[in-house]
């Protein structure tokens, strides 16, 4: 019970097969593995059919309530191999006075190391682990090299972690206190990420870049998992997610093609909005003109430094989900993302990242624009905690050793 | 389901009355207090011998596992004046490498507002805002003063926060972003308080300072209920705390009565050890001197700015806790502490904040001097994230438009 409290039980494993997530082709599982050979994402799939017989809703619900949980639809198979921080279920939190009567927030600014990176990188690096890797490399705009240093010193992995010169200074320090050797480099992160790629072909590292490898999907995954659970098995109306790489977006859809094919739940889907910064919109701009790809954003600029990505890898995928949903691509100004931090933190007391600020400002225009209507059900993603972030400085100083004038305190 | 979904369900309550912690003399539950007449914190009582009879600790485990599922031990009467931010279960982490095989860290940073001030301050206010109260003062060192400003915004209570002039920036910024007003003052947490005591006197605003009301400690006390459930109804051999006002650890050994009360655990108590910084160590003088309370530490400086509290109203209370069970009250400098939290960080992944940095440091001097045994299991306290405290920096640039020297990263 003791040093392991944290820790799942031992459990079964259904992981197939890995799959391409654009031809359908198919490689083994529990092998190393980055893009398929088509240069896409591979996706892990599962036994759906078994598990669907030798598992049901009602034992998922009584299990502790942290990700592990899940262990049948995750990929990794041994107990031993999971480097576990403490990866709790985060709670929904309404803001009734800054959103609205029907809107939740799900607050992953309470996982490991402040941000639902923990969520993939857990995975990644426990899957590393068990397949052998010694040496991971990663371009990070902050909070995925926070998760990927901590979990990989935890269980003796070496990490190079590449990030924007201007990446949020909490961010490169935490990285560094938690063993990665961090670079701030002069260049966006898709160009920190072809530095990791040169790296990779000369043989260096593991490349854990967004999507280059098939297992951040099915931690970001749990998201949605969670989420279905926690609202009684049905899905909310709309769902805001703030979308840099989109792995999240793309696992949570992932997530309830699989809990419907399970029977855990129906075919409804929440409308998907990704949400982007009006400085760096590649995704808005493909869903507006109509295409299957995005073209790399210039001159990306954004106080959501997590959703600054002007070139996302899985695009296709994050384009399908959307649209599939009958949700939109939606660009914020940084103005009503900081006046929407300012109005949950002031009005409702919950502290949001400026990314997850970015949904609330994208949710207030989507109500206006009759995107989303006041009745309907949503729930925001805070992708990360608030302190991580530069906040408004303050000037009241008091001299206790003046008369105190208590009318103006 | 929907827009209460991280709060309670409706339960039963059990609040007998107030009791004096110095007199024993008894005050009416439900009506607003401050000390008792002898000018000594008020504590809650309940009728354990019917809870005993009418809840098992099986009821209590089947429930969701926010601090919500121990109502009957907690003093809000109607599921609707709690003011939840989703105040979850905090996971125990093993820190192997750092600590050893048998130490667990209980990471309170993942509360609402990133830390245990959280538990505390989420009681006090529903019990403030049931009891009609609509405007609260408070001296803070930091990380209550965020919290009560989150919770008192959301529930529309008006704040005045005093602090020293040099607590750490990100909680005074976040007390204002939150809705506080909150002022810099030239003095100790201490001397903030006399400042908020006037104001009391004065009937401006009711005084939520550490152990002058009676909910504080109730809140805080879910610390030593949750432990109990999470180790399966068995305590750890030894708990390190990081003490200021005390209150969390008063609290806890009020927990295990009131367990043992209802015959959920034994009589077997772990030893606490009450962690201070050398630079501000009024318990530990007051432990090793053999007196029941503890004289006021003159020019208080340490790194942990949270354990800065020169005099505890509670210092009695926490005496009395220490020595009945076995434990000690121990100082640690400031070297020891920092160098506590870059191993934790690098070797096991874990930020901890400084005053958790010192409870490590403690416990390995606690080690070497035979005070605990390697054998033994340990919980160390990490009280707030990591995050909001000031980090090395790092000074690692890389220019991409130079050749990369691969070898060098």
């Amino acid at each position: 019970m003791r040093s392991d409290a944290n820790l799942t039980a031992e459990r079964p494993t259904y992981v197939t097969n890995l799959e391409c997530s654009a031809t359908g082709e198919h490689y083994p599982a529990d092998t190393l593995q980055q893009l398929s050979q088509a240069g896409k994402p591979l996706l892990v799939r599962y036994d759906l059919a078994r598990i669907g017989r030798e598992l049901s809703r009602d034992a998922i619900e009584s299990r502790p309530s942290d990700m592990w949980r899940w262990r049948e639809l995750l990929p990794v198979r041994r107990k031993e191999d999971i480097v576990s921080l403490g990866e709790i279920e985060t709670p929904l939190i309404p803001i009734p006075r800054s959103g609205g009567a029907n809107v939740l927030v799900k607050d992953e600014g309470r996982l490991p190391t402040g941000s639902f990176k923990a969520r993939g990188l857990v995975m990644a690096v426990s899957m590393a682990k068990a397949l052998g890797v010694k040496r991971i490399a990663m371009p990070t705009n902050g909070n995925a090299g926070a998760a990927l240093a901590a979990y990989a010193s935890r269980c003796g992995i070496e990490t190079v972690i590449l990030c924007p010169e201007d990446t949020p200074e909490a961010n490169v320090r935490e990285i560094a206190l938690q063993g990665g050797r961090v670079w701030r480099v002069n260049g966006l992160i898709d160009e920190c990420g072809a530095i990791v790629a040169e790296g990779t072909r000369q043989g260096r590292w593991f490349d854990l870049s967004t999507l280059k490898e098939p297992y951040r999907i099915e931690g970001k995954k749990t998201m949605g998992l969670e989420l279905a659970l926690q609202l009684g098995w049905k899905l909310p109306d709309a769902i805001f997610y703030p979308t840099g790489g989109g792995t999240g977006l793309i696992g949570m859809w992932k997530a309830f093609d699989e809990l419907e094919a399970l029977g855990w739940i129906g075919s409804e889907r929440p409308k998907m909005f990704a949400v982007q910064a009006a400085g760096c919109a590649p995704i808005v701009k493909a869903f507006d003109e109509g295409t299957d790809h995005a073209e790399r954003w210039e001159n990306a600029h954004t106080v959501a430094a997590g959703i600054r990505v002007p070139k996302a890898l899985g695009d296709f995928l994050i384009l399908k989900a959307v649209r599939e949903s009958g949700g939109a691509a939606l660009a914020v100004e940084d103005e009503a993302t900081l006046q929407a931090v300012a109005d949950a933190a002031g009005q409702d007391g919950l502290l949001l990242c400026p990314e997850g600020g970015a949904t609330l400002a994208a949710y207030r225009e989507a109500l206006a624009d009759g995107l989303v209507g006041v009745d309907d059900e949503v729930v925001l993603f805070n992708c990360a905690t608030g302190l991580k972030y530069p906040m408004p400085p303050v000037e009241n100083d008091l001299d206790r050793h003046q008369p105190i004038d208590f009318d103006a305190l």
